[in-house]
């Protein structure tokens, strides 16, 4: 189960709510545009993915940055809920 | 006392982590620029802040998202952690 809202959508940027339940993968993908994006753990404890099976852990408060065209995913060992902000919005 | 990091400043948007002490306030300010900002509570307890002495609660997990130009704030019942995100920089 995956659960998704879109928080806001504005010329300036994109927030969006995401909630992985235990276990859950959000797959490494890619979007070719620039920009940034930002993925802020508000909850839960799991793991930021990366290019050839790279994983940095992620737990509540901790924050990933990156363009928005480097390789990104998240997999959740707890619930989790993520909050991902991106500008421009894609 | 206020604690005040610089996260990101990119050319794409601006994340800044506030640390507000329990009794703090973060006075009811305008920057007259095009843009929008979300405030996003990771911690704490407090009222977001508007213009004509305007209030509104702010728990843990709560988000306030405005154009950059309106009148905003925020007063900390108790210490408050807040994530500010600002697109496009100012």
């Amino acid at each position: 189960m995956r659960r998704f809202f879109l928080v806001e959508d504005s010329p300036f940027f994109e927030i969006i709510n995401f909630n992985l339940a235990a276990g859950a993968t959000f797959p490494v993908h890619i979007h070719d545009l620039d920009g940034q994006r930002s993925i802020l753990v508000i909850e839960g404890e799991g793991f930021f993915l990366g290019a050839d099976g790279a994983e940095m852990t992620a737990g509540t408060g901790d924050m990933l940055i990156s363009e928005i065209r480097e390789p990104h995913g998240v997999r959740a060992v707890s619930d989790m809920r993520i909050v991902v902000t991106i500008a421009p919005p894609i």
